[in-house]
Formats: C-alpha cells, structure tokens, sequence
C-alpha cells in the first residue's frame, strides 16, 4: 500500500461509485456484531472445552481393566505434556467462551474489539502449535507404551482428543485471521 | 456480509467518496505486484532454503570429534522424522523460490495468481506445523541422546535450525494469510 503514489491512486478513480466501495463500514459492522457468526463461534469453543476435558481426564484417570496395576502419566514426561497442554487448552477455551458471552451481553466493554481480535488471533496460532507439539509426542508415547495398558489407551484417546480440538481451532483461527485481516485493511 | 440489508447499506452511504473505498483496486494491484514485497518473500524463502539445508546436513553427516564412533540418524526414528521435513522444507522452499522468480519474469503465466495465493497460504501452514511436529520429537530426541555425542551435537543443530525456519516461515504464512484474505474481501 505504501508504493501506491497519490496521482496513481487519482488516475485510477472509477466514474461512478462502487457498490463494494460504500459497503464497507456496514459490511464489517455486519461481520463482527451478526450472531451466526458471534453463535457457532461459541459452539466451536464449547467443543473445544468439552474435548480437552476429555483429553485431561482420560490422561489423569487411565482406563483400566482387572487385574491390571494402576499407572499415572507422571511416569512419562510425554504424556505430562500432552496433560498440560489439554489442561492449557481447556483453560483457554473456558476465556473464549467466557468472552465470547460477554461480547454479546456487554459489547466491547470488557475487552476492546480491536484488542480482542489481536489476542483472539495470537492465542489461537499458539495453542494450536502447542496442540500439533504435543499431539507428535503423544504419538510417541504410544509407540513407546506397552500395547494394551491403561496408559496406552489413554494416549490414544488423549492424541485422538487432541487431533479433533486442532481441527476444530483450526477453524477458529481462519475465523479470527479474516476478521483480524478485514479490521486491518479498512 | 450477508446480513445486511440494501437498505441498511444505503442509509450508510458517504456524501463524499473516501479516498480509502476508491485506492481499492490501485492498492491490490500495487500490493501483489511491489517489488518490495515480492523481493522480500523471496529473500525469506532463500533463508528457508539455506536454514533447511544445514539442518538436513548437520543430521546426514554429524559433526564427530576424534575417537567417536560414526552413528547416523537411523538409529532414531524420532532424527529420521527431523531429517525428513528438514528435506521437505528444503524442496518446498526451493519451489517457492522458483515460483518466486518466475513471478517475477512470466506474470501469472506458469500458475495463475489466485491459484498461487491459496497454495502459498496452505502449503506456508502445513509446513509451519511439521516444523513444530519435528522439532517438538527433535528436543525429546536430545533429552534421551548421550550427551556430547555427535548425534546429540547434530540434533541440537538441526532442532535450532527449525525453529529458526519456523521463525520465518511465520512472516511468510503471515504475508501469504494477508494476500488470501484481501483477495477474499475484494
């Protein structure tokens, strides 16, 4: 935007005015105040928070059968992590959603919607790098675990877990990028 | 966008044109063809290229000190996984880089500049997260190698050099998130 001279930009003025040129201050009030988008927001959100509670709970309470001993994810520092993590993500989820309902009962009052895209989009990135991190390491968790004991089962629910929350903030961060992008460019 | 009623745009509209809803097509054009731009993805894209290139290098042939014994990165599968996206990273950042030029020599002739906008912003993506995924198995890989030994030297090596990549390969997703989005809004 900066290379663009003013008698470039003058030159190139249409004769009439565009409808998609005057659109623009409804098009992103409509963006960011429409509940569709506002609601499966939240929706994506709750998911998030439901699956990472399943993930950490699969994790700290192992399923076991009889006879078997009882084992804890402190023994590895692999599934600690995938542990934190979920526990990183539940908790993220729970402000999102949080935020999310105050958005629409007090609109911009908490948070500042400038500021609220910048965190939102940040946040999103990070967790779902730390989410891709420790679902490799659950993976090898998994190889390195007995086949068959309660914590073998539990990385795989964990991992599973895990992949299905990144598909899902996946989605949530192309959401928050394109309303970051929209906020910047106009 | 699809909320808003013709009548509700209407009522919006300007007495004046705004400068910024008529420098709409200038600023595209400006943005995809500044050859600041273009020349500083491509800058990154050699970074990535010679960045990939050590980190493969450093785990095919690690550096030993006298007396060691040779090992090599097959002894560990979690160095083989490094090794590979390093070789991915490698061939992907010499495609951009030659997609790059070729931009910049035939417009738009090899693939079109829509069609390149979304590959560059998913490709970016997905190479990003294997890096995470490789570099996350690359530290847990230092933990349980013998310390001073070459392979432990190599993957400390290759694992900086990741995240160094992941580094730029971030600004590149980011410039690459930015094209896609304007390209959707306008």
């Amino acid at each position: 935007m900066a290379g663009i001279s003013p008698s470039y930009s003058a030159s190139q003025q249409l004769p009439t005015p565009s409808p998609f040129s005057f659109s623009s201050t409804p098009a992103r009030a409509g963006w960011s105040s429409s509940p569709p988008v506002h609601l499966s927001t939240l929706v994506l959100r709750f998911v998030m928070l439901v699956l990472s509670f399943v993930s950490a709970l699969s994790l700290a309470n192992p399923p076991k059968s009889k006879g078997q001993r009882t084992s804890s994810f402190n023994e590895s520092s692999k599934l600690t992590y995938c542990f934190i993590v979920s526990i990183v993500v539940f908790v993220y989820s729970a402000f999102q959603l949080f935020k999310g309902v105050c958005d629409i009962s007090y609109r911009g009052i908490l948070i500042s919607d400038k500021f609220s895209d910048y965190l939102s989009f940040t946040l999103d990135q990070m967790v779902a790098y730390l989410l891709i991190s420790s679902s490799s390491l659950g993976i090898e968790a998994i190889r390195q675990a007995e086949t068959a004991s309660p914590l073998w089962k539990a990385a795989i629910i964990s991992v599973s877990m895990s992949f299905a929350i990144f598909l899902v903030i996946a989605i949530c961060a192309l959401i928050s990028g394109y309303k970051l992008c929209k906020r910047i460019i106009w």
